[in-house]
């Protein structure tokens, strides 16, 4: 259909928050800057080369053989249910607190996320996000009809003394409190960057203060390449205020869209009753099974190496290619690369010529809730080979170096 | 966790609507009521027996071979694209009008009832269900916090007359107009009945006159044992107003979590952004090659002879158990039978013992979203063996027989 489509007989039986968001189709607008001829470092996919497809094909030959009248079934307490367990213990490695909390599988972390908010969200409700943030959570919170309200990113991650800056403005105006703060702290959506220990601190600190959720998405905490993991706010927080959202998109595969929950049990239990419908119990115990037999543990060695190499090859890239005036991010793991090109020039304007050099990357302004500083752009290395990180950057270079 | 769990720091940020549907827990109930030494005529799961096991087994085999790349990543056109097709070309074989409707694949039925919802409900909005009917859409509707205003079921399905009288007097009194009318037209679950053709008019045209959408439930369709099929709602309608949900859940297996939805190209587009994460690529990718090879067409034949012999086994049964006083209906497809008690008895107080005798079965009242008569429940045939079947009716019997 296209957008001048007519309206139909019960359009105007939408909700308003529906109304609202159903022409905004931010994803339709990103999706459609891909072209065949140029590399992408656009997307934060993983790559393809480190799929577990023979191990998974192994495991799910065996769950249907040994138990398939119990995983193709509803609700099954046999593997399915162990990943769960899987999910927890790995949890727990890294010191949540289970005494409190517990964990609800979702149909990735995006399901994970949109669950969080029918649990807490009303329309005309504030929440608060890092800016720049993850365009799919972005999509998510408009389709509730909130407010959102933006705080700065340095290269310590969130800026804390913004967010208190915020939070206090907000206060002494008599402005309706947040009612949840959306944090990436972990080599974050699409900045790269790394909340500090005492910021996070200061994180929990302020949601005890200012009585908001912290909603924590470690969707890249397992692939840190360089440094000390700095503990997640869920495991620092004593007072039962951060949901942690995870997901196996970024370490086994996207397609079995498994993704998972932690959360103070009351609120967990309100997560299920909302969550629409459950999991994949046929994904779910094959990943369950994949996980038993420890090929987890055993990839994300690999999968380290491997990201950090295309990570090094595009720092490296950056320095030898970029003009004079350009500064980019310098992430410890994840996916992505942010890049400051010089004052005035306009990455969203700059986009078709630099698909015709070769190279397509998504302007830096898909990630405000509204405006965003035009000149700046996120590079993703990891769904696409070192050569072609390399040629990728090349384009890139000569496209920047000529508005200068 | 159990109920009396301490209530944690967040709690009084949960939206009301979650407040009052978290120790409401409806699921909670029926599920415990499952004994071990007891025939289960309780739940409404297909046969294991008729599980394609090996035709999944080379499916997954083959599409991880051939595009395991696009299968596991985010999504993607080979595959997975091709069972929107597969859902297409069967929805157009039911005569539903493609020029203006569109498909929508979900993670099963409940979770299209429920992105349904998300469109068109607002807390305190009314909507229409038949009563009985299906607990699992109750539980979405009551997420919801909108009123649910029940109309009877008699042998035809949802009585018309009825549903004309509740608006009639609902206009008249000045009270809300309900936005949306939840209807399982064929064989429907918890009664069995099937919603003869000249009421789906009468139901089309009320829809039209109190300006309402018809949330056409469609589970069962695919599972006609006897008579002449009755044109789905959505091929009658000519005004946009049906929404059509569907599932694999009872053709091919619960456990790959994929349902759809048909209805009006821009609802359906308000649908896919409200959906929340999108569905799973692995198992779309899986069963749209299962489909691909004329599998799902291949078994539907057999799955009806399977179920109908299973019917015949339950009428026949009841016919030479149940003592005088006691009728049920005669489902023409589907899972389930519904059972009225003679006067004065009480299905809820009933079960304990009929668990002792052998049997469980669910009572009716469960199927209700307020008060329901207590002297009736359902049983269902599908996931139980022949014999298993008369042994459970032959223990109802005598449970029955003893309250007179």
């Amino acid at each position: 259909m296209t957008d001048n489509e007519a309206t139909g007989a019960v359009d105007h039986l939408l909700t308003d928050r529906v109304s609202a968001v159903i022409d905004r189709s931010a994803y339709g607008d990103w999706r459609s800057i891909a072209t065949e001829d140029a590399v992408s470092l656009s997307y934060g996919f993983p790559d393809p080369a480190l799929f577990p497809g023979e191990q998974l094909t192994d495991a799910v030959a065996t769950v249907l053989q040994e138990q398939g009248d119990e995983v193709l079934q509803y609700g099954t307490d046999s593997y399915a249910d162990h990943l769960e367990d899987v999910v927890e213990e790995r949890e727990r490695d890294r010191n949540i607190p289970f005494d409190h909390n517990d964990v609800l599988l979702t149909n990735g972390a995006t399901h994970a996320i949109d669950t969080v908010c029918r649990v807490f969200l009303d329309p005309g409700d504030v929440i608060l996000v890092e800016e720049p943030t993850f365009m799919g959570a972005l999509g998510v919170f408009w389709n509730f009809g909130v407010e959102v309200v933006g705080v700065p990113v340095d290269d310590e991650g969130l800026d804390v003394d913004a967010l208190a800056a915020t939070l206090e403005r907000r206060r002494e105006r008599g402005e309706q409190s947040p009612k949840l703060l959306y944090t990436i702290p972990d080599f974050q959506n699409p900045t790269g960057t790394t909340l500090a220990g005492s910021r996070r601190e200061r994180v929990l600190d302020l949601a005890t203060e200012h009585d908001f959720v912290v909603l924590e998405d470690g969707a890249y905490s397992d692939l840190r390449f360089d440094g000390e993991g700095v503990p997640p706010l869920a495991a620092m927080d004593d007072s039962g205020r951060v949901v942690r959202v995870g997901t196996f998109s970024k370490t086994i595969a996207p397609g079995i869209r498994l993704g998972w929950l932690t959360a103070p049990s009351r609120i967990r239990n309100a997560a299920r009753t909302v969550a629409a419908g459950g999991t994949n119990t046929f994904t779910r115990s094959i990943v369950g099974r994949y996980c038993a037999e420890g090929h987890l543990e055993d990839a994300l060695p690999e999968l380290r190496r491997a990201y950090a190499r295309k990570r090094d090859r595009m720092l490296d890239s950056l320095t030898a290619q970029m003009p004079e005036g350009t500064t980019w991010t310098e992430p410890d793991g994840g996916f992505f690369v942010w890049v400051d090109l010089p004052e005035g020039i306009d990455a969203d304007a700059m986009l078709e010529d630099a698909a015709t050099r070769g190279v397509t990357y998504l302007p830096g302004s898909l990630f405000y809730s509204g405006e965003g500083p035009g000149n700046t752009l996120r590079l993703s290395y990891s769904f696409v080979t070192g050569d072609e990180i390399a040629q990728g950057i090349e384009a890139l270079g000569t496209t920047v170096s000529e508005r200068l």
